[in-house]
């Protein structure tokens, strides 16, 4: 009886004493999607605020050219938010036929009314036209996606213009969870230049000009980066970024305990047992073990490209409207 | 008498073994002087030749703000690489009272004047003058410094636009000693915006775009990157590039055996020994014993600036004469 009983009592601690480790060793999951909300929310009451001291609501709008099933969830996804938020918005949609001429037909008039604050086209974009021509013909102060090459040369030299919304809005989290960025080792993976640079920008620069940044030290890793090296660039880094749509790439191994890891990679794969099909990032789930911090896909990223879009968006409409009556 | 020929042949053989292993121990000193002269020889040709075909001549007008002897002796250099080159040049000296609304009338008047090809303002500005206003104030295709917020803007983007000299000079060095970038581990010390931050990005893009960068993998370490991290980081990189303004920054300890150094810090120190001052950079000497190539301070990275500068002009003179003549 006394062996069974200091027995059940082994098993009993043994099982405590597992459940505190592993608890204790499990990364946070970081709740973008609750934090989204709480922005979106916050930013509602502003707008409210504002609408109320006498400016106008801003309008967003999307333009979508052809039928690309994944443009349409975002494009709809973020009118919900603006719905929400208490944007007025609308989305254009052009055939796949559209000409480039005729695209930039459209934004020029988007550009030219005054009650549109703010424009953006759901990229991708055909192959026959040019991206980079379309993302700088939105007008600057109406870009609210900061893909403008004059948005970009003001956040790389830390000025006041808009930050495109994905690295934008990991910024928010790592500042939302107290994340100490001053002096540490980030790594970016990838170097689009919608996301991974503008992020590289956001980590490295100086905290004390207008972009607010981290004052990281950062490194940039990429397609050309050997997977030796990519490991131990990771390996000492505090804080990972990837941005690559690669599953499983960022493994346990490549991480050091306790590292806050971001996930912006969104992967849709089938799910061999269930031959459904569902959404992952560029992690790989076991790293959960060894960071201090992670974001999940969905929920965790892509939330906050929203909130940050509907952010841009307020910005973007006082802007014009101060330009326009300090003129 | 045979053992006094033995120890001579044995001292003999000694000697040429340390004098072997110095020499194949000691960096390649990289002659930036003599390739900057090259490069404009070469400039100099293809504008004899594109004169002869019809363009006209490109003029570069210089402006230096107040009374700043390091200011004059740069512009002055740009004056005699021009002439050198075959490209009008001028310099405009206004005084150190001038107000922020005079220099950008001065700079709205060289923007209009179709005699004026490129424009440049020396740096530093008096500090009344903001110096961001004043280097977007620059016409973008006269811009010859790149340091307009657009050109900055499509640098990032990877897109044709005009790239800061000493960037592009340090880029131009390293294709010229065919040193291996792709792929490989490059630090830059140092986030300015004019040198080390378009650094950056000509080390770590794509190669395939119009700036033909360089798919490095790139950690960027700045004022707030810890003693003991910079340190490690410079140990695990192929290209070491510093622009810092710190004598004796990078030591020995601190570089990979035969990794390729670029010393872009100008610094004037005071020789404690015969009282005189003289340029170092930001390198410590022994850090020859270690390193496979490396600039000097004077004669590195200088001269590649200037000759970086002519290159600009020329290609700005051009664009222009393109665009005028197809409009």
């Amino acid at each position: 009886m006394l062996r069974r009983t200091l027995g059940s009592i082994a098993v009993l601690a043994f099982r405590n004493y597992s459940a505190k480790s592993f608890c204790s060793n499990m990364a946070q999951i970081i709740d973008g999607k609750g934090i989204a909300q709480e922005i979106r929310s916050q930013l509602g009451q502003e707008l409210k605020e504002s609408v109320a001291a006498g400016y106008p609501v801003p309008h967003l709008t999307a333009v979508i050219v052809g039928e690309d099933p994944a443009s349409e969830k975002y494009v709809a996804n973020k009118m919900i938010a603006c719905r929400e938020v208490g944007i007025s918005s609308e989305t254009k949609r052009l055939p796949a036929s559209t000409t480039q001429e005729e695209l930039l037909q459209v934004i020029d008039d988007l550009n030219k009314d005054q009650r549109v604050t703010g424009v953006l086209v759901q990229l991708p974009v055909p192959e026959h036209i040019n991206e980079r021509t379309i993302c700088n013909a939105v007008d600057v102060d109406k870009d609210v996606d900061g893909f403008n090459e004059l948005n970009m040369g003001r956040l790389a030299l830390d000025m006041d213009g808009i930050i495109p919304a994905t690295p934008l809005g990991v910024k928010r989290l790592l500042e939302h969870l107290n994340i100490e960025t001053h002096g540490r080792n980030a790594v970016v993976v990838g170097r689009s230049k919608n996301v991974s640079l503008p992020m590289a920008i956001l980590l490295h620069a100086d905290g004390k000009y207008a972009t607010k940044a981290l004052d990281a030290t950062v490194t940039i890793c990429h397609r050309y980066t050997p997977a030796k090296e990519l490991a131990r660039h990771c390996r000492q880094a505090d804080i990972i970024v990837v941005a690559v749509g690669k599953p499983g790439l960022i493994t346990k191994d490549m991480v050091k305990p306790g590292a806050c890891v971001i996930d912006v990679g969104i992967n849709r794969i089938k799910d061999e047992t269930t031959g459904k099909f569902r959404l992952v990032g560029d992690v790989d789930f076991e790293v959960r073990q060894v960071a201090g911090h992670i974001t999940p896909v969905p929920g965790g990223v892509g939330p906050m490209t929203v909130a940050m879009l509907m952010e841009n968006t307020l910005k973007a409409a006082k802007k014009q409207f101060c330009n326009r009556n300090s003129s």
